[in-house]
């Protein structure tokens, strides 16, 4: 048995995404810049593809941008915002994605804004009075950045709350919502959000293909230069296929939501309940051992300290079991988790990470339990 | 009969690459950054795609970097190299595509840099003396970037002579090669180039994808902060198939370049040809007009003055013909091709880009030359 269970890393790609896309390879290759029909007919499937996902985020179609994914779209809230809404400081957290963190840093050792951190409990819970203290110390105009789901974690973030501390205080709200978009639902009218995130290859959609949905109230200049595409605010022949695919998988998710969420937090349940009565000592990181107060699709597991916890990946794999130590984007470099240092643990425990999706099974979650109650009851 | 005769806008994917990617969006679904079995299988066929990338343009695997398309690349290369590199000179030309042209604008808007912009003739050709005056007399280290073919026009820029400009003087040089990669062979290593451009679309390779070639000489800085992707120089999951279809797609081109350019050249001499005969003062923009000293793969005509030279790409489409006015990229806005601006010519003249590839026939062509007559005999 061959099992996977990182898909917080990445989701396998939907049959009904790949099929809506094929059509956009193999037949109707036109530029939609062009304005002949081969362009036509796929500047018109580009523009449902917006309307599309407008509609289930409760944008506006002028609200939503395609990007190559996550990545980009928070670096193009971050730093055009930062460039042209004069923002002087940004306030974020050591839990953020890389994706955020970096750009942030980058922000700051270019002196473009002041950075601060704002305090977490050791649970990596955010410190929403800290939240507000900060945003209403700091001079000049801020722009908070803080993301729905951790990826590693789990943890969830009060996008009303956070979003209305900003609204209050006069500062611009940005989540990466990368792990939540299509997992749960977002009615960005509703939230009291700036800048919302997507990228479809952590819905079942295609990889390098992601959007950032703007609040029509703010106005930022293009992150990436060049022609008139998506209404002059992102340059570049658009990836045709991936948008489409996105939009599909975005469909699939929004209209399968309550089911899936339904589906999966009971493979999470499953396995913590299971976890507990087959490794002694087992727990959780951060909030994700609870399943109504963190993302239902991540798992981190606090291991008992053995001497083999960092051969833990190794023997999974070996055993057919894909999982992630923290998050794949950090898992190619040798450095530890960011995140997981940002807890209070015993750092003799190890961690790992496990991630499900619709296409999870019960089977699945049970053998994943044994071989590591198998792997523990041989070292403890 | 549906003719495309817009393939420097896009080309059609060929079946052959799509066949390279589906495996890829059905089967290998990993994250190239996870280090279990399902993401070391997408990493190993990255990274031999980028080898492959390498070998098919004479680089090392270490100076080829992937991302969202030929405009982000354009970008990275410009905007990281100004920042990084202590460029306080850019020099370019105002015939360039607006990836290069809007980006360093904003350069000089930002005051990075200070934007000069080297003379061109009536026909848009390069005053290669006046970019040695310019290298030589500018202070502070410098950027140039000049395009290898021009995407509206056709006219080639002599690399190997603008290159040795810039190397003799101590000028970095970028050149956009998104009309020329897959098209002609490029050699890194003996060209005195220090970035060259990749778009996977214009050689029927998929879009969203593309490639930036930085010499290993040179060190940059990321333009997409995130992940560790890309040795950290661009953050965010890898377009998995986008890279796998890219490289297929170049591999393709390159294996038989001689073959293609044998047929397209001979095509676009046959429309010369046939359209000096069929329509009286036909005329070419650029240097398009001949065959060795442009594109082969683009013709841009200059068609007599009348009335309806406005509804010309309207009545073109009307007879299932897809052409352009001028780039893709533009015709998406209402402001008329920048680079027919720079020309000497009778602006009542209009204007037509036909662009060819692989997939057109002469019955094609032909067919495009017999409506052009039947449209200029009336209205002549």
């Amino acid at each position: 048995m061959r099992v996977y269970l990182d898909n917080a890393a990445t989701t396998p790609l939907d049959k009904e995404v790949f099929d809506a896309m094929a059509p956009f390879m193999l037949e109707h290759y036109g530029n939609p810049s062009s304005i002949h029909s081969h362009g036509r007919e796929v500047r018109s499937a580009i523009e449902r593809a917006r309307k599309q996902v407008a509609e289930l985020i409760n944008a506006a179609p002028s609200e939503v941008f395609f990007t190559s994914g996550g990545t980009e779209a928070d670096n193009m809230a971050i730093r055009c915002t930062v460039d042209t809404r004069g923002i002087k400081h940004i306030i974020t957290s050591k839990l953020e994605h890389h994706a955020v963190l970096h750009t942030v840093e980058v922000m700051e050792k270019k002196q473009k804004a002041r950075v601060s951190y704002v305090r977490t409990d050791g649970n990596g819970g955010i410190d929403y009075d800290d939240l507000e203290r900060l945003v209403q110390e700091m001079p000049g105009k801020t722009l908070v950045t803080l993301m729905h789901g951790n990826n590693e974690i789990g943890n969830l973030l009060d996008l009303e709350r956070a979003g209305t501390i900003c609204r209050e205080n006069d500062a611009l709200f940005h989540s990466d919502t990368v792990q939540t978009m299509g997992h749960y639902r977002h009615d960005s009218e509703a939230l009291p959000v700036d800048f919302l995130v997507g990228s479809a290859h952590k819905f079942h959609g295609p990889k390098g293909v992601g959007f950032l949905y703007i609040n029509s109230d703010i106005q930022i200049t293009p992150f990436i230069h060049g022609g008139a595409q998506e209404r002059n605010m992102r340059g570049g022949t658009e990836n045709v296929y991936g948008i489409i695919g996105l939009a599909k998988a975005l469909e699939i998710a929004c209209t399968q939501v309550e089911e899936h969420q339904k589906h999966v937090s009971g493979l999470k349940q499953r396995m913590i309940e299971r976890m507990k009565a087959s490794v002694p000592g087992i727990a959780f990181n951060g909030h994700s051992g609870n399943v109504n107060e963190s993302l239902y699709t991540v798992l981190s597991l606090c291991l008992p300290p053995t001497e083999d916890n960092d051969m833990l990946l190794f023997n999974l794999d070996i055993n057919q079991i894909s999982a992630s130590a923290g998050s794949a984007c950090s898992s190619g470099s040798s450095i530890g988790s960011h995140v997981l240092q940002q807890l209070d643990r015993d750092h003799r425990r190890g961690s790992v990470r496990f991630s499900f999706s619709k296409y999870n099974t019960e089977e699945e979650i049970d053998y994943v339990v044994d071989r590591l109650a198998e792997l523990y009851a041989v070292k403890a």
